[in-house]
């Protein structure tokens, strides 16, 4: 069966100037959302993709929740970059995420800037667009707001809720806010808090992006510009977390660009400058300098167990939630000890919970690459969960 | 008795407007410095400070080469910063760097904005400052200018270099270039190579820099600005990397910065965004954007092995140097790895070489602060190079 159809569909320009649709919808004009900082938003639009078929039963669904740069498009080509969409590779029949047996769903995260509403929409209030007035997130908005697209839906439970990195911090709140809701929380690569390296890191990105002179304090679509240069800076120092120092030495070691012996120069001499400087300057194109800057706070307030007198396994008393909670040994942004921690948690609740540490020199950014091991038991816990669930085998 | 006086003294302004004159002499007017790129560079000015009395023989000098950020201050108050230099604390009777027994000598390195040539002085040729036109500069480059400096001095070999970070790529290029001029080498938290990391951390910082409007092509002094903004962004990044995860936990946590509840807001809501922001502002009031570029493009280059068809072992062929290596667990900036890629070079050279790796989780920044079993390793390897040398006890 579909699902309930979509009562609006959201733009996208594609960069040859051509439009493409996104499955959307306006939520909470009866109902505003009541946000973490005490302030309403409504009302406000989720856009999202889809891929499979919702079952009668309404019990295939899996949520896949995106990372501080992701979007909506988890497979196929994305609109904006003509590239495979960050999941493209495990999303399809007989992949771990087999579209003939699961209904996947992706959300644009609130705040985002793909169709779902966040700073660079207009205020229903003043029809301008909202920058700096737009209010400040949380991961558990963002939660909130896919639980609501959820109702529209009609789906009352999820087979599974999935994410790396942010996503995970998404997917542990799901567990952690709407157990009942959640039959299987898979985070990977992710953690119960932003540490205080993880903020620093974010403070400077936003501090480029507040420090260009184009962002004009957020106002820059009144003055028919953006702050690209500070963004792209922030792209850069992020990109570098995402990768081990391996990873990088593999790929570029000290390698020169186009050259044999240095120009003793500024130039991007050096392969991994080049690299970067891309990293920095396609980001700009799909992405909008706001939501970067409420995005990142979002996962700087995220800190589980500061709701709970700073226990956190008191947050996952009597968890109904079948984890399993990846993490990778290169990842030294999320390192696994942050996993660990989870587990602990868990453990002290006796929940259901696998934990695996992969081996791999790829770094935080393991979760959105080839590595055959994380897809194996992705695809196996998945397959278990379902079973458990009542569906019938692929 | 006292080494050959300066032949000129450089001016450096306090923050209220008076002048320190640190000593300084104008070198290579006769035959100038021929620099890695093959540009050359006369006549120059190396500004140093010295701590402690140069024996009859000549035989108890100690060079330490400073950081990136470091300057010619390595004891006593700044007298920009109004703080105690970078190595106040192991500086001075008794001390790690006994000045009852040795002679410290300290220069602004080359490119450095402490009075030694850099960017930011005027071109002999123009009578403008070098702003971009200064040549780019090595690490190598900057040793031969440390030994012009030596030969004005009248010291022949120096009893010990010693240097922490870009410091120990000096103390290191010392040995590999010098081998005769140095008796004892001493490189701290550093490398043979900068990684791509490296590289992209450094790449992060000039791009913030070189997009900030006010750095003007480099030419800011021209327009009468900074690109204050670029290079406080920069400093926050690099900052970063100086401490270790645990060290900034330590330090802040996610501890909130004077308030009990997050403001949801951009202000600097967590202590460490404060102390980051803090780290920037104060920062570029004392260094200069262009030396920043030119210094860390300087140890960008820098690969000992690439001289040697990749073959570190071959740079220290033969070496009569004594060397004491020293890396801490938790920096993961020049980790461990880097240091024992040296030492095994070392080793199939059968040279005269410790090695020590201190257990702290202070991070990169271990060589400049309170870490008791590095000063005690520090003062009994300098006390046997000197034995051994033939220096007087203490």
């Amino acid at each position: 069966m579909k699902p309930g159809a979509a009562s609006e569909a959201r733009a996208t320009f594609r960069p040859d100037g051509s439009v493409e649709h996104t499955p959307a919808v306006e939520l909470g004009r009866d109902k505003p959302l009541r946000l973490a900082s005490g302030a309403t938003l409504g009302p406000f639009t989720v856009a999202y993709q889809t891929y499979g078929t919702l079952n009668e039963a309404r019990s295939n669904a899996i949520l896949l929740c995106h990372a501080l740069t992701g979007d909506q498009y988890a497979a196929g080509i994305h609109p904006v970059t003509g590239r495979p969409g960050w999941w493209d590779e495990i999303i399809g029949p007989g992949r771990p995420f087999d579209t003939d047996r699961y209904f996947i769903l992706c959300t644009n995260v609130l705040g985002g800037c793909m169709g779902t509403t966040g700073p660079a929409d207009n205020s229903p209030a003043t029809g301008k667009p909202y920058d700096m007035s737009f209010p400040l997130i949380t991961i558990g908005d963002m939660v909130e707001a896919q639980a609501r697209l959820l109702d529209h839906l009609g789906i009352d439970q999820l087979l599974a809720v999935v994410g790396g990195s942010m996503g995970a911090m998404q997917a542990l709140e799901w567990a952690h806010r709407f157990p009942e809701r959640v039959f299987a929380s898979v985070p990977i690569a992710g953690a119960a808090r932003h540490t205080a390296q993880n903020i620093a890191f974010h403070e400077v990105g936003r501090q480029a992006i507040m420090s260009d002179p184009n962002w004009h304090a957020g106002n820059y679509r009144v003055h028919d510009t953006k702050p690209s240069q500070g963004l792209a800076v922030a792209r850069m120092a992020a990109h570098i977390t995402y990768l081990s120092d391996e990873a990088l030495h593999r790929k570029f070691g000290r390698g020169l660009q186009d050259r044999e012996i240095p120009t003793y120069g500024f130039e991007a001499d050096f392969q991994v400058e080049s690299y970067l400087r891309h990293q920095g300057r396609s980001f700009v194109e799909r992405f909008d300098a706001n939501s970067y800057l409420y995005i990142t706070r979002a996962m700087d307030y995220f800190d589980i167990a500061a709701e709970h007198d700073g226990q956190l396994a008191a947050a996952f008393v009597d968890t109904p939630v079948r984890f399993c909670i990846v993490s990778f040994t290169s990842d030294w942004l999320f390192p696994t000890a942050e996993s660990r921690a989870i587990v602990h948690a868990l453990n002290a609740n006796a929940a259901n919970v696998s934990f695996v540490e992969i081996d791999t020199d790829k770094g935080h950014d393991s979760f959105l690459l080839d590595v055959p091991e994380f897809h194996a038991i992705l695809s196996s816990f998945l397959n278990s969960a379902a079973e458990q669930h009542g569906l019938d085998g692929p």
